[in-house]
């Protein structure tokens, strides 16, 4: 089959990949459409080290499903992390953190920039009728951004800042702004803020917020400078929260923290279901957010139309663009 | 007066220092006891720009509280914040971080390393008999020691690691003991592993711990190496507190924080009254942690004690030893 494959961190399209043959448990997803994640520019720049097909982002059709025929023919998202359900982890409670898990297109398993992928049946999602291929490839993004209030809740009398008008700071910025918290965005790009602004969405530059003074600071740029800004913004007692994976290390004040009692929280993979009903109810609206779409086969330029400066999300599609 | 004076990365011992006078709202205490921090001798570092009578743990008598008489004869341990009460923070709710705060011998007032000092009343506490001033020169670190369940609740099946056998450490280890959890001290010196397991207090070396299985681990060593152990130690979504302030920036792999959701605790000064009440009870046991004591003329001598490697607390006295 068709898919991109990372190797070494360079990126090329093979067409002689085999089609995965679903294991026990697990369904074989004939894949629509995938969106480029900054995770996974990240990758291919060598922040972890995958071989393989990338591609976490997808929507596609169950055609096969080993003891669980009821799937096929089904349109289907997948939660990434396949996890073993007997470690210790997973009886705790925490199957995302699973030590023994795999990743789709991330971590020990091939994933969704391919004509076909494999996840755990249990891991599927059935995708509403009134969701088009675009709107679901956004169910994981968007999924992600409710990691956040999940892990800090948060109340409409707080005052938010994110960081970061990308494709995530964008998405986070939908999902936050439904708490009714007062919110601001902090970003560079002209359009991407004017996308903020037609939802109703503050944004600002960076010097024009007062230090010191925010509850809660998202940090979605995806470099370090993000969390010394982040870190400048939250008010003592406050919550930072880290959304971006990228490469190498940051230098980190500890004293501040300790002084300002600051709590800084890592934040990943969040719940697909009320992801998809926030999608389908149009209290997410992630269409504004494509920058482009490319046939999978030309899947080396849509991952350098996603690596250019003010690119939003560029989708990779399967059959008829 | 006599006090220690602190300029420009010195030490040095003064006699002329003014008696303070109490402003309105504020009682003069007379220095019986003071006990010397790992934060007094980061001070001295530079780890703060202060300049003055260093010094923040004490136990003194109230000499003059115009407006309070009532305090006037009264054995007193002080709360170091010293809050505006009109600020936007202290107003929060949050006067430990009132941003015009003054801080005992740390921020903008002039601390215990003396015969004499000045603290609002409001930040008073009596001493009840039974507590020596040795035991009640450690109400304010067993107060910052409860600060870590004020922030992170911990369960009698949590498993806890408190990083560090210092006065902090030991402190920290008494107080997490008495919820139940399954605590472990990891440090290094055979004498301060000994005043744990003498209390019934796990102990062991680093290397003997499972990486990424503590719930929570307690980071009390004050310094950059102790920040790496916890986040090698810390399970998937567990927590890192952050107790100890040192001069200079640590590295930090922000993308690991990120994957495993971990959350990262800046913890600081805590409740006096449970911290009395626990050394009341003897629930809380620091007498084994003095290293020494020394008059206040010799507060120098005490100084190069507290930096020994071993040292655990020296205690300034003002009066015979």
């Amino acid at each position: 089959m068709l898919a991109l494959w990372l190797e070494d961190r360079s990126l090329r399209i093979r067409d002689d990949v085999p089609r995965p043959s679903p294991p026990p448990g697990e369904a074989l997803v004939r894949v629509r459409m995938a969106g480029i994640c900054n995770t996974d520019l990240e990758l291919v720049k060598g922040y972890y080290p995958f071989t393989g097909i990338p591609g976490h982002e997808f929507v596609g059709h169950v055609e096969a499903a080993p003891g669980h025929d009821g799937w096929v023919g089904r349109r289907v998202v997948g939660e990434i992390n396949a996890a073993c359900h007997t470690c210790a982890t997973c009886r705790a409670g925490r199957p995302t953190h699973c030590e023994r898990r795999t990743v789709l297109g991330i971590a020990g398993r091939q994933g969704a920039f391919a004509e076909y992928l494999t996840l755990p049946v249990e891991n599927l999602h059935e995708v509403p009728p009134g969701l088009s291929h675009e709107a679901a490839t956004f169910v994981e993004p968007t999924a992600a951004a409710l990691e956040i209030q999940r892990q800090a809740p948060i109340q409409a009398t707080d005052q938010v800042v994110v960081i970061g008008d990308g494709k995530l700071g964008q998405l986070v910025a939908q999902t936050l702004a439904l708490t009714g918290c007062a919110l601001t965005v902090v970003g560079h790009h002209a359009a991407k803020l004017a996308l903020l602004s037609a939802r109703g969405i503050a944004t600002a530059h960076a010097e024009a917020l007062a230090p010191r003074s925010s509850d809660l600071v998202v940090e979605c740029t995806g470099n370090a400078d993000g969390l010394a800004l982040a870190l400048r913004l939250v008010r003592p007692r406050g919550t930072v929260v880290l959304k971006s994976t990228y490469a190498g290390n940051t230098t980190l004040d500890v004293s501040a923290l300790v002084v300002d009692e600051v709590t800084l929280l890592g934040s990943r993979c969040g719940p697909f279901a009320p992801a998809i009903d926030l999608l389908v109810r149009g209290l997410v609206a992630p269409l504004a957010l494509v920058s482009a779409r490319y046939p999978l086969v030309q899947g080396l330029d849509a991952f350098a139309h996603a690596a250019r400066r003010g690119a939003t999300k560029v989708l990779l599609v399967n059959g008829p663009l």
